[in-house]
């Protein structure tokens, strides 16, 4: 008895089953390149065991805890927010007890995918079994082989990028580095607590990153100057990528005098909802100009309505499963930069959404079409086995494979990675035996195809 | 030789539909629970026979003579709205030698189900044997086996639910009940007579349901009064449930003061447009507030565009086959309502779209947050074989199969009853006989997730 | 080995392919009907040989030469826009060298078609196989078989559709005619550059349609008989149809008065935008007005951002894969055009979308009900297998298949016509292969429906 089927993910029909688990096999073995995700670098800076099963299958994550809320358990129950967890084993039960709520979704598949592979547990999680999965995965927890490092090199990862606001030291990537361990996790530079002047903290944000760089942040010139000399260093740390999660895809591109006054505005306090936005996206310009110079890559992840409950808000704070995706509009949000840097060759621009309607109906078209632009993988609610087919029926036959850019596991959950990036490689196995047994591709290219999506592409989009 | 094949429907990989067809078996003689539906109680407690086949398949039904219409038949050769048939073979013989309009559509699988099953039809109806089809229609609807009660015993329904206004007195289902026969024929609570100032004679009913409640209705407190204690009538009689039919989704939560304000406009009738629209929002909160009280479950269906055709509409009325789809946002509409109750776990809103782009976007990240919240099943022209499936695969990933409710035939049409049922049984089978090929299911899941979609989440989510 | 697989497109599962191969035996033979497309009458009319490959299949090619700019290839190293290609056989060779750009993408069907059929080729195109690709198809290029008018009749069309300004004289088409070739090459009228304020030169193009006809054509009553007139003219020439490409599907029902004073405004240049959209809204429902006296079915094709990136305009100007499909609305754009017409049963109208998501919340709606109303096919981005797939799925259980018209070729590379064509048999023998696989059609029926949307429907929607 096993929770993982061989041949899970791949099509039902015999033709393209057989063709998929082909080109499974010459793909699963490959490396791990994760260029975008939200693991913490002080897990590996300094290496200690992972705390118990609650803490770290149930707690941190909000795949797993909103689907429990939205079957009437309370986050009192699940001990959300708690920094001890008081009754873990109560916890573990309750999530047990209720496994059957995942069926059909990814994270069943990311949980079975780490119980069996990682604790060799073979059963269905269950009220029956609970206790014994606690006690198996408390203990190994406590082992040297489940210790960070031992399992980074365990899970054949080549990269591993954390996402990092400005104002963070990057102490643990430091430590890592000079430890002499072999590994190359590398920050992310996502300065939205600096650049959007809705986020808490904005204007107390900007002060620091001043006296950090040791510039006046509160003139134009000098933020800018403090923001692209950060980035400056975040790349000797070796960051490759910024990322910006955007409420929209807004875009601006305001004289260099009226951004002046729009920034003085901002910083004054004085400035209306709407020319927030505006600013927003005048930044994201401005981030596309420092991109051309410094060669980072750029990552727009626009479309969620942040914190829509709330109490659970006022209560819990951000991330607690409580954002929501809303129509996303790139086509005019994004002409603005486009106009300006659209043609450039040697910018990289990978556009995201959680608006699936975009995909056949403007990110591919125009991701087809601007040499700077590149389409990134199903994010978040998409990142999914349906999702991600989805995304490849509407976004290849106009965009390409060779406009996108791989995948991201995107995940706070280190021991998810593999699971996650299998999901990836056998859906894009299934995809590409699909098209060969329809004769839309020759098995030589999806062969090709199969690694480029799991490895060339990523290394290429993010120049890894 | 026959109309239904015994594998229809189900997918045509061999490995899937070996699954389905198992997965169907267990569900197939299931009774028939159906809590959201438009048949009349007064056919139940007069137990008289249905009319002449015309009366019975085409001039009720919006599906059908929509389509004729559509392929330049017109209104009056189909004899629509008039209350006799004058040429009863006439309109059948139209219909019978256009039936291959309906090729594809699921009017088709719902009519051949009924030919076959209910009139023993063997041949694809057309022009040739329309009269011998109309004769053994006519023939056995005059028989004792086609009264409505005995059809509805056959049919081995265990709930039926009806659509009511408030201004209703519920005669017909006080009498069914009071004759003794075994059947649960419940009323719903439908207020959009009463509550929608943009429906036509708003204040009439308003005026009529103060004078049956003996309250004044004129007054926002009197009119609240009366609302609660119609629902508690309907309650009751059997009711479980109110329904919302409202051009959006749009919800409002204004103190009780601007609510009284605004109320005292609406029935002056100085307010504007869109002040009705905030009126009708507000509706909807002040509902929900009530269903927490009395425990009715709340319905919402918004975003259709009703009586787009002011020509049909002028000359024939409402649900002509006019009615069509706008796109519907739910993540800011819903917002008032869900800051103010959406994490009571004693209240279940159920939510259903006409806008297939919100399945992935909107609604299934809500329903798997909220815990007052429920998807509802694809919806009028999405209640069919492929848009079941659209829904499954948009909808699950995210908010998993237990934040759905089962089926609602949502019919005029008592006969098609069984047949619906049937497509979304064969359809459930079949999306989950591919999870299961694809092992990303168990068996044992999916026989037990067959079962509580069929019966289990009807029953919980309309607590019945 | 060869490029094309006789089952290609066909559905991966044995039970569904089987049929979809005997329902594409019956339809592969049927002649072609082109009742919309881009080709040009010069052509036939001089029957001269088509130029070099680079001229052929690259630089005229929009799908080709945006994938190439997408990947960082330059306009200028493709020589875009050049009146003579310098170095053809390095253009060749960088298109070849980047073929495998197009996996995945119907650009890739329809070359490999036009390789394999026409030029013999068998081997994949790549840098390696570059210049014998180039010599092969330039040899052929000057042989007797390749000229123009014995393509045609090779390519076994039955009537071919050009799209022409109303400035046009048709002089080709005439040629054509009075060359006693017996080919049905027929003009359509398309008045985008007289009735849209915003298209370049627009005062121009109006004043020599007056000078065309012989009429005061900046009086609105002396426009409108010049528009009248100069389509009896086209009509006389064979025309069918007339073609609408305006950027949103906005209608407008302005009195005459109305409708005078505001043509005198963009006459004067005077209208502020929002009027010169209210014109566009106007002019269709004038051209609705017009049909409905002359018999030309009208296509409407919306929804499209044109010359999206300002640098490629300025340099390049129209056409040159910067147009971007932006979300379009359909319920309320067409209603006042449909409130005045849209129950004539004599007027056809036929609507495309760029927006996918359209289709089943209101185009199927809409035309599933109104008489005038029926369904292009799947338009640009979305003329593609699974663009063609996803149109049937979400189309057909609303709005049937009689209301649908066929296929259009839409293109502008005449080589590219009996693939483009090949492409949507065999999709909708794979589609009705499926449904019959699935036992929601008889296979006699879909034998019926494959001639139907191969020849019937066109036929009978462009009154062929």
């Amino acid at each position: 008895m096993a929770l993982l089927h061989e041949d899970r993910l791949f099509p039902a029909d015999e033709r393209s089953r057989t063709i998929a688990r082909r080109l499974y096999e010459g793909i699963k073995g490959l490396p791990i390149l994760s260029p975008h995700g939200h693991t913490q670098a002080r897990w590996f800076a300094n290496n200690e065991p992972f705390p118990d099963p609650v803490k770290l299958f149930v707690q941190p994550d909000h795949y797993v805890f909103r689907m429990l809320y939205s079957q009437g358990i309370t986050m009192e129950e699940l001990e959300i927010g708690e920094a001890e967890i008081e009754e873990p084993r109560e916890v573990w039960r309750i999530f047990a007890s209720h496994y059957y709520l995942f069926r059909g979704t990814p994270t069943r598949l990311w949980l079975d995918y780490a119980f069996q592979e990682l604790f060799g547990m073979t059963e269905r999680l269950c009220e029956k079994n609970a206790q014994r999965y606690y006690d198996t995965i408390a203990q190994k927890l406590q082992t040297p082989e489940f210790l960070p490092r031992t399992l980074y090199d365990r899970f054949n990862i080549e990269v591993l990028a954390t996402t990092d606001s400005p104002l963070e030291a990057l102490a643990d990537h430091e430590a890592i580095r000079k430890s002499g361990w072999k590994a190359r996790i590398i920050p992310t530079f996502r300065p939205d607590s600096v650049v959007d002047p809705q986020h808490p903290g904005f204007l107390d944000n900007v002060r620091a990153l001043g006296a950090l760089m040791g510039e006046d942040t509160f003139t134009w010139r000098g933020y800018l100057r403090a923001l692209a000399r950060r980035r400056e260093y975040f790349k000797e740390m070796g960051c490759r990528a910024t990322d910006h999660g955007h409420p929209t895809a807004l875009t601006e591109d305001l004289s260099e005098t009226s951004a002046a006054a729009l920034f003085e505005q901002v910083i004054k306090g004085t400035a209306y909802a709407a020319d927030l936005e505006i600013f927003r996206g005048q930044m994201l310009t401005e981030m596309a100009r420092m991109s051309l110079e410094d060669g980072l890559v750029m990552q727009i992840h626009p479309g969620s309505v942040r914190n829509h409950n709330a109490q659970i808000f006022a209560r819990y704070g951000r991330d607690m499963g409580a954002d929501i995706p809303a129509p996303t509009n790139y086509v005019e949000a994004l002409r603005p930069l486009l106009n300006r840097f659209g043609n450039e060759r040697n910018l990289t621009i990978i556009l995201f959404t959680l608006d699936e309607t975009t995909y056949s109906r403007e990110l591919a078209p125009l991701a087809g079409h601007y040499p700077c632009l590149k389409l990134g993988p199903p994010w978040w609610f998409h990142d999914s086995p349906d999702g991600m087919m989805r995304f490849r029926e509407m976004a290849t036959e106009t965009a390409g494979f060779y406009n996108t850019v791989g995948f991201n596991d995107d995940t706070r959950a280190f021991l998810s990675i593999p699971a996650r990036h299998d999901v990836a490689r056998r859906i894009d196995a299934a995809f590409l035996g699909r098209m060969v047994a329809e004769h839309r591709l020759d098995e030589d290219e999806a062969v090709e195809l199969a690694k480029d999506l799991t490895v060339g592409l990523v290394k290429k989009a993010y120049k890894l």
